[in-house]
């Protein structure tokens, strides 16, 4: 049984990190929007590092001890968790920061690591073997894990503050759609909203390419890896369930739903061409359920998060084409 | 004579307005910057409707009398501006609000000022027609006639409020760099800027393909009027140079730049797929003149003011391939 969190935390994590963040805003879908529904985007993709995950990071990274602080921290990371622990060690004066990523990960993942101040570190030919040299590497090193939504409550906390910061300023939202990897801010998410606000519905959204952690609900069974299945443009969300995630989620999220990559491609189009609103592929996902299964999103008031805004070109290409 | 406006009136503006309106971020750039120069983007693209341009329109419309208000507002615009004051009387319920656009304006445009509430009316086959029997329109019907930037010094006051914010957040910068269409926004912010520190640089930059602010400044002649030569992707910057920017610009610009198409089209490029930040043509303009004239851009802090963020797909296109 993992260590859980509370609404409390996660209003305590938001008075850690409040003053260090940005408040993004809840915007209005221009097209979405009809007499009985208002659709609005909660934009994390303005978010520092433009994405939602520097929440997690600075809740955990401001409660290190000292000595961890003067040892250093690290992580596993191709994408928006490296960036965003880059960040949150920039704005705490943590001078020692590693992200380890595997050979191969494009160049523009690693400038973005690195402009905010972090060391990197490439190990291992794909993410596994980097996680498994670059855990290795941390515990020799003596550095702090900054665990990317697997099992630290602290983390969970922090990316439930989205929740936390999305009902305090808009306690009329009956419906929260947000996009799973690891089910992390889902969980952090529902367990803020629900604190406020009971009878608030959460709907988590995977892609049919990896649905991890609609899969491990369902079986019973905590897939930690889970297969990519076919292509896909939900880079950010792909991989394994995680371990708190899966204890945690079964009593919060009322409604699963699972979007096909066609779909997710079109929504990616409709935010950037309709909306004129450019974000990342697995945010996309949320829009996506809206557009095909707009019962089982339900909802009248409804807030979908879009997570994360770094979104490359050969992405936006194909989004436009 | 017009009538001026002075810091303390934009002081006053921002003391009007900025529980209404966002308070954008300044945010570093990834890939400008090196060792003797920071250059940071100030993302009024961020900001309500999409561009700066409901700072002035707030500013104006939040003064008007309460008979005014009851027999509403006006203006002509195919873009930003007419967005800009249904987005300001929606903040301010005031609602009777036309939008005079020629016929054959983009569906797109006609969706977002239509959005927040204003009454679309197509007249002319033009702008400068649209501009003649709105006008006459905006009299007859004895509504407010917004002005979007030729002489009303409550709007460049407004416009200036980016200013305002920005030095006063960030009171290290030391040169501040402004696409000009009007010249209005320039006008405002160098009135503010140089309000709050005396010394910081004002860098209007404009497209060759339109540069009417300049050619005033230059021969001393208002060109209210000015053709567009040639193709630009700047379209929310076109046209002639207002009449209190041509009055009181040459007192407060410290260097003009001109930048061709050419530069803008590779710096709206560079902004999309390196930067990872989605612009207007017309914002463009202020990397291009990094690119393009770092010497004449000068200084070591300095802030690019990104105006907008409604950009069309055949321009994100265009930046892509």
């Amino acid at each position: 049984m993992l260590q859980e969190f509370t609404g409390h935390d996660v209003q305590l994590a938001y008075e850690r990190i409040a003053h260090l963040i940005r408040r993004t805003p809840l915007e209005d879908s221009i097209y979405l929007n009809d007499a009985n529904h208002r659709y609005r985007f909660k934009l994390e993709s303005q978010q520092l590092g433009k994405s939602f995950k520097v929440r997690g990071a600075l809740n955990v990274l401001s409660q290190l001890p000292a000595d961890q602080v003067a040892r250093g921290v690290g992580t596993i990371s191709t994408g928006n968790h490296g960036i965003a622990v880059s960040y949150a060690c920039k704005i705490l004066g943590i001078e020692n920061c590693v992200v380890i990523v595997p050979f191969g990960t494009p160049a523009n993942k690693l400038d973005r690591i690195r402009f905010y101040g972090a060391r990197v570190m490439q190990m291992g030919s794909n993410y596994d073997e980097a996680l498994t040299l670059g855990v290795n590497y941390i515990d020799c090193h003596e550095l702090f894990y900054v665990d990317p939504g697997d099992r630290d409550p602290r983390v969970y906390a922090g990316q439930g503050t989205v929740g936390y910061e999305l009902i305090s300023a808009h306690p009329t939202v009956d419906t929260i759609v947000v996009p799973m990897g690891s089910g992390g801010l889902a969980t952090g998410v529902a367990v803020a909203a629900k604190s406020l606000k009971s009878d608030v519905r959460i709907v988590g959204v995977q892609t049919k390419a990896c649905p991890a952690v609609a899969m491990s609900l369902a079986n019973g069974v905590l897939y930690r890896h889970y297969p990519v299945q076919g292509k896909t443009i939900c880079d950010a969300v792909v991989g394994g369930c995680g371990s708190l995630a899966f204890q945690m989620l079964p009593d919060l999220i009322d409604q699963l739903v699972i979007v096909d990559e066609e779909a997710i491609v079109d929504a990616l189009h409709f935010m950037v061409v309709e909306e004129q609103c450019v974000i990342e592929g697995g945010s996309a996902m949320v829009v996506a359920a809206v557009h095909e299964y707009p019962e089982l999103v339900g909802g009248s008031d409804v807030a979908l998060v879009i997570t994360g805004g770094n979104v490359d070109r050969a992405m936006l290409t194909q989004a436009l084409s």
